[in-house]
């Protein structure tokens, strides 16, 4: 059976605690007895050498990530992952992550199967919730801007909702990124942060949002929970972790009632 | 200033949580104000193919787990670790980390610098005690029965004081592998373990233990603090984490007073 099995790569530093979560995630969602277990798993994080992606995605005349993704992808292949994955929403924006297809493809040598986080969340959400039409997304400003979930998931059949302009910025940007309250600077302990994006895990319900992403990997870790007042919330990092046990060890994907129960 | 940083490597799948720990204590102990300023850190969890390390310290017919460790350190030098470790203590044992020395020893190509984490431990409590002479050891039945930190700690100048065999047996073995309440089983979320475990330290605090370390990678998931009862417990993951910082970009290891803080 290890013969079958493939091997996971894994981006682990856009960021670091969110290449954390994965690996994390991944591990959490295997069906393991015993350490020999578990799934191999290769992973590297040099965040020093990946610009900022809202950076790049607000000015297209700085270097695109896609080259240093690329570059680690294609190391990790080199170690032997065959199937891989970014626990970065930005970096899905079509204008990065076409360029780290691109750039994959135009190498020789080992090829790896790159999996698309935020493509994985839609079909996971066709998956679980049938006849689901509208899904709310909370983002960071930059993917807000940069319209990254509409453009991935209108094409795949969903209505996408988001938080008015006002909200984002009052609500939303300040629980990710305020030097006093927001996840980056206080991670999972922030009450603030957390009492911020309920509030706006609601204004999208009655919006009419019959399930809402929590399209930053920073929001899961303040709500850790798969639901919120009846209403299915999903974190883009667990279903990542989900997709690449699918598709390295199918046999080993823990059920999904598992996670919700 | 990152031409001079070194990449860090770690050996992740022994077992998978204690090397998740590890990166994250690694992360955690960084000093970064932003995701670039993460240091560079490649992992491979590759458990399916290290046998159990216990198991060859107590038939060493079976074969030593050093020769699969070596090979996962080789690729993680290709990658272009300089600096690694390896979270886990029964790895430590003379028997098998002198092995995985050789075999790196005898590879041509790129060279690793691999710490030794149980004598980073006795480095640690030399330079943060001073005169401490007593070392308390909680561990597995596999470490205590091969002796492995006496082993390395008397040399080092300190007298290591362990559990008797029947506290061994009905306490600490069952912290760790009870199949209803052991750590392996639950987790951090573990209660009873805790309980046992803390009974362990305040019985080594008795036989004039100065310090406990926690010498298994899954005790400090139960007995996170800095200190019980007023008495040090020394985390090996931890320690390990800031060892690799320290040679990777000493000038970025947090200050330990803000651990024990």
């Amino acid at each position: 059976v290890l013969e079958q099995e493939k091997m996971i790569g894994v981006v682990a530093g856009v960021g670091p605690l969110a290449g954390l979560d994965l690996l994390g995630k991944i591990t959490e969602q295997t069906i393991a007895e015993c350490d020999q277990e578990h799934l191999a798993v290769v992973s590297i994080s040099q965040p020093g050498e990946i610009v900022d992606r809202t950076a790049y995605l607000l000015d297209d005349s700085l270097p695109n990530p896609a080259v240093a993704i690329a570059g680690q992808l294609r190391r990790l292949a080199q170690m032997g992952a065959q199937v891989a994955g970014i626990p970065c929403n930005t970096a899905h924006a079509p204008a990065i992550f076409t360029a780290v297809q691109h750039h994959l493809s135009t190498y020789g040598g080992h090829s790896v199967h790159l999996l698309h986080m935020i493509e994985e969340v839609g079909l996971f959400l066709r998956q679980q919730f049938g006849q689901i039409k509208r899904v709310g997304v909370l983002s960071t400003t930059g993917a807000y801007q940069a319209g990254i979930y509409p453009q991935i998931l209108q094409p795949m059949g969903f209505a996408v909702v988001v938080p008015s302009w006002a909200e984002q910025e009052s609500l939303i940007h300040p629980a990710i990124y305020d030097a006093e309250f927001g996840i980056k600077a206080c991670g999972r302990k922030s009450e603030q942060a957390r009492e911020n994006l309920l509030v706006g895990v609601a204004l999208l319900k009655d919006a009419g949002a019959d399930a809402v992403v929590l399209g930053c990997t920073e929001i899961p870790l303040v709500i850790p929970e798969p639901e919120v007042d009846g209403l299915a919330v999903v974190d883009p990092t667990l279903i990542l972790a989900r997709a690449l046990i699918r598709e390295a060890a199918p046999h080993k994907l823990r059920p999904y009632s598992e996670v919700v129960g």
